[in-house]
């Protein structure tokens, strides 16, 4: 029986609490500021137990779920904490912050910076979905900081999940990831308030709603105490990445202005280019088990 | 047997076809412009022959199913030909120019204006999709310009197809459809540019692509021959959206430059209430037969 501990039991420590425990070779320990959420997944059965974070030191597995605002922070205290053979690892959507906290430290080698990219919009622990890693790319960030063995024993973890393993810096992460999700999320936060702003009575909404609004819109429901410190903590790339999304909207603003129908297509001929590219997506993660 | 004819053989078009076929009452011929697309409607059996034009008069029904730009002329070249038994109706996205243009129409009263508000991003016959109307809002402009009888033997036309049908000026149904349709397409195309400039090794979209990124720019997709004229006929409407789309995101920006988290997510909590809305859709749908 390994014993494992998870800090923050939202969604994602929810999710990862729920997958190992019915892996059934893990006792599992939970912490969270927010009793609610605590309790909540103590009732549902995610965690074992509660505890409190001096009790970090006597797991084999220590996982951060917090927001990304706390990561660095937490694993200093938790890299402080930790017994020598305890391994360490977050599930933060940013990477270059942690590692460049922890990146001096004498324990640095006992962690290991994880990013799966899954989830949903909803958030707590009774959003957490069983098997939600499963075919997921899961990258973990300069594995050359973490020690060989504890590197080894965390991609076996993650493949016990089902996720796909790829390795990558910390810095082309945080720029690549601001403009495929991060921007993401902003666009859709930002159509929905446009939509809620104009159709001040819902009704219009609710009845208008057909193809198309849904799918755009579905992230503006996630959960601002995780996205906001995401916006923060990579504001340089998301700033960037933002610009260009404005430049652009300008540019075609100015099209339809013209009439210049031959442009405008021309543009959303090359951007039908995503449809190959997402349906390559589609095919790989339907052959790879 | 009831004969139909149905001019644009696209996803739309082929749909409606589709469905008439398999309830058995209709013979239906087709008219396309585009060779391919009526010889692949033919051969997919989603019509009986193909026709052109000087034979519209001959028909119960005319189905106007072609890009929004050439509505208005074929309108007109239709009510120009039809015996006065002749249904004729669109399946427009855009409805105020059509409605202008056959506003004095001698043979008016035997159009109707419909819109269901279905689809998917593909295009073209082989798109067609069976069912693509049941359960969906299917919108009738001016109502009261069309002859009662014809209207009600074209709402009970669209309840067989499972439509759920709503009533709506033209005026306001462009605005509407301009913020929750139009405007999600053109965020989903600008998202996809954005992306694919700055990811030139598409590897990286390919590998990074993960919660979040394919649902907002599913639209991207889209067939610029469709949308392209819905943007320049829906132009007035479609600039004002863009542009308080724009300057939602400049503030968004200025707060994430500004570092103001607690502004940030006041703003990203009042988004979240596009969920309850959209909770509430899909209770209606689920609801409504």
């Amino acid at each position: 029986m390994e014993k494992v501990v998870i800090i923050g039991l939202g969604l994602m420590g929810g999710s990862i609490a729920r997958d190992l425990k019915k892996l059934g070779n893990y006792h599992i320990c939970g912490i969270d500021q927010n009793k609610t959420h605590a309790q909540e997944a103590l009732q549902l059965g995610w965690v074992d137990d509660l505890v409190s974070i001096d009790k970090v030191a006597d797991n084999h597995w220590v996982i951060l779920a917090v927001p990304v605002n706390y990561l660095p922070s937490l694993a200093i205290e938790v890299l402080d904490r930790i017994h020598k053979d305890t391994i360490v690892f977050d599930m933060g959507s940013i990477k270059n912050p942690l590692c460049n906290a922890v990146k001096n430290h004498p324990n640095r080698s006992q962690l290991v910076a994880v990013h799966p990219i899954a989830g949903t919009e909803n958030s707590g622990p009774s959003a957490a979905i069983h098997h939600l890693f499963k075919k997921k790319l899961t990258i973990i960030c300069e594995p050359t900081s973490s020690c060989p063995q504890k590197l080894e024993k965390t991609i076996q973890l993650w493949k016990s999940l089902g996720a796909r393993i790829h390795f990558m810096d910390a810095v082309a992460h945080d720029k690549h990831l601001a403009y495929v999700s991060h921007l993401s999320h902003i666009s859709s936060f930002m159509l929905g308030k446009t939509v809620l702003e104009i159709e001040k009575d819902e009704r219009q909404i609710f009845n208008l709603a057909g193809s198309g609004f849904e799918s755009t819109v579905r992230l503006a429901k996630s959960a601002p105490p995780t996205w906001a410190p995401i916006f923060l903590e990579n504001h340089e790339n998301i700033l960037q990445s933002l610009d260009e999304y404005i430049e652009n909207l300008q540019q075609f603003r100015t099209l339809i202005f013209q009439q210049d129908e031959q442009q405008l297509s021309a543009i959303m001929y090359q951007c039908n280019h995503v449809g190959e590219i997402l349906a390559g997506i589609a095919l790989n993660n339907h052959q790879e088990p």
